[in-house]
């Protein structure tokens, strides 16, 4: 029933293929050079402060759109629809997981703000074509993620720790990998810390709190970015009566080009901007 | 009564001076190295709308800090307050500017959202420091604004045309102005456009809609940065009942060192987060 992901569609038939039922899996790796979103949609009596959450935290909380309340079309993917085109969501009620479903027509209310955020798939695909390996991936799991002990800026009820992803570096390659992530600011960026696990009280690599470990061979640092789980967990701590998110690795794949993101997102005043001219 | 202003006064002094009512002067050239903020106070109700305006116009309308309702010291000016430190606001009901007083303690309202965003000024000092000439520094006047044909993408009743600034800049040194502002993304960053007026929709550069004309020399090209008069212009544009702004040119003094924000005012995940851990 289910059709075999071809990384050869594109966003929009992605999309299509989600909103048919068709596809159901993990986004990674399709529509290759298009942004992948997270997705946060939130009553709007809570919106603000989130909102404000992500501005005081923007390296966690790259905010790429906000549909307001009663929308469900993006500007980033004309044509879509947030109830839908998403291959699999999570449904949160007071703070817990209810329901995993393919689609949250029935479960969306016109009070809900979405967020979109931005995500790391972005810069890696920058990372290998730049030639800085990404474990990872080489190895066909998830990214190992970790609680810090560093907490965020609060904004009322959104409250809690950075999360980082671990990106294990050749030491010689360090500095080419600062420089291609420091070009994508709005989709976390460059690392936060390189080198020094302890510090951000992580006392195990090899047990990450979210995603699978990787191997550091010799030679290799690790090197840390925050990471988009961080709004999420947030969120979840918030409590909020009602909530609905992607399923982890099950984004919103957009229009928007990796490319276009380190200069082209900037709004109306940035060259991207021109076509709302 | 009212002192000279004297550059050697740090940003504590500026806001100490004000506050007593002993300084009520334009801030440009003061607490040098200290960034300085526009102030844009609307009632909680309109809050949510106007950042996301701010976060769809990222580029005009920089947010360096959001002080919530109730709240009147910003973290970015520890002691300060909102009410009273800066040398002149302005105040306005129903969009009809209706006082320009040197505080504000009897005006302030307990619903009022402050919004503190970035300004040029600390693009500026870069430039000069860099050996680009400022041309409406050297001239001792304000820089010429312009209001451009190229909408802003709208947020509820927020909406308007992007405004911009423009500073002449000889030929050869228009590539080191967009390498020097490229590094302060968070106070609109580098240029929009270089060299093309018309295409802004602007027809005479010798008769700005705000601030002052100044002089292009042979050799020099018009470069045009967003500027932070969209934000204010669209929030009276947008008949507010109530809001309160800082007086053109008479800004917050923050503590906020210019050389940190190209890198270190990410959040708790950048650099300059460290305080929080």
């Amino acid at each position: 029933m289910a059709e075999r992901a071809e990384r050869a569609w594109s966003a929009a038939e992605v999309r299509g293929r989600c909103r048919a039922g068709a596809f159901g899996g993990p986004t990674a790796g399709l529509a290759p050079g298009r942004v992948q979103a997270n997705l946060v949609a939130v009553p709007v009596e809570a919106a603000f402060d989130f909102l404000l959450f992500c501005q005081r935290n923007p390296k966690p909380c790259p905010v790429l759109e906000v549909v307001e309340a009663g929308g469900t079309e993006p500007r980033c993917a004309p044509g879509a629809d947030l109830r839908t085109d998403l291959p699999r969501y999570r449904v949160w009620r007071d703070g817990r997981l209810v329901e995993e479903p393919a689609e949250v027509r029935g479960a969306w209310r016109s009070d809900l703000v979405s967020f979109l955020i931005g995500c790391s798939f972005s810069f890696e695909e920058a990372l290998v074509e730049a030639g800085v390996p990404v474990r990872h991936l080489e190895e066909g799991c998830n990214v190992p993620m970790y609680r810090t002990r560093r907490p965020c800026v609060g904004a009322s009820r959104f409250q809690g720790p950075l999360v980082v992803s671990m990106r294990p570096v050749p030491a010689e390659l360090v500095t080419l990998a600062v420089q291609v992530t420091s070009r994508f600011e709005r989709v976390h960026g460059a690392p936060i810390q390189v080198g020094a696990p302890e510090t951000l009280g992580i006392a195990d690599l090899s047990r990450p709190d979210y995603g699978d470990p990787v191997p550091i061979r010799p030679g290799e640092v690790p090197v840390f970015w925050a990471c988009g789980v961080t709004p999420q967990a947030a969120v979840l701590a918030s409590h909020l009566p009602f909530c609905i998110t992607h399923s982890p690795g099950h984004m919103l794949v957009t229009d928007l080009r990796n490319a276009d993101l380190p200069y082209r997102l900037a709004g109306p005043a940035g060259p991207g901007g021109q076509e709302a001219a």
